[in-house]
């Protein structure tokens, strides 16, 4: 098995905090934007959802709009993306895949801001397992 | 059953892009998060895990910590706290909740800042029956 090389350096199975549950490993990538004035936001969703239909590696997709409107709390971002994946390695390997790439450039140019953060999922609490 | 009121006004059904797949009502409340210098972030982890554990109407809690560390694209942002709760009426009753607004006063005194994103997850791809 490949090293986990970007985890973070002190072993999740470590912290001292409650029973904790690690997702075997996945790793997120989660992206807040605000998206420039004009832009058609179901044109871009249109390319994000092909894109990662094509790609095995991403093995979820799934985004949301906010829906409260506190801009005093969203800071103006209206929407987020989140792509699930089974290992670092996967993330890395779509990271620098070329159609990750030519999708990115559209994305860019499409967005006023955004955050990107990437991070293996903590489980604190785990869903009923039959979750409605 | 409750109107959902807090739902985007175009209803998800009718987006135009591709298969989509609701998460059955399902509803985040994320938090991106930056710690104030000298905040052991372990104990406020700790609250919000217990917290979460005494509110029935959470269904489940997630967070992670970034490990690439791309200032550019974090914009200094650490730590993701992600609370999923099966109706946007379990999200109310959870902000409202007497408990939550102890808690959050001991968070925001821990963070330098913090952008909150509300929204009903849409899954465009879905993950694998078995995801490892």
């Amino acid at each position: 098995m490949a090293p986990r090389s970007t985890h973070a350096a002190k072993p999740l199975e470590e912290e001292s905090f409650g029973v904790l549950e690690c997702a075997m490993g996945e790793v997120k990538h989660l992206c807040l934007v605000k998206f420039k004035e004009g832009v058609v936001v179901d044109d871009v969703l249109k390319g994000m959802t092909d894109l990662v239909a094509q790609m095995d590696m991403v093995q979820s997709f799934e985004w949301g709009q906010d829906v409260l409107n506190q801009e005093m709390l969203t800071q103006g971002f209206t929407h987020v993306f989140s792509l699930t994946f089974a290992s670092a390695d996967d993330l890395s390997t779509y990271m620098g895949h070329e159609r990750h790439a030519a999708f990115a450039a559209t994305f860019m140019a499409a967005i006023e801001k955004v955050v990107v953060i990437d991070f293996p999922v903590v489980i604190a609490k785990p869903p009923p397992p039959a979750a409605a």
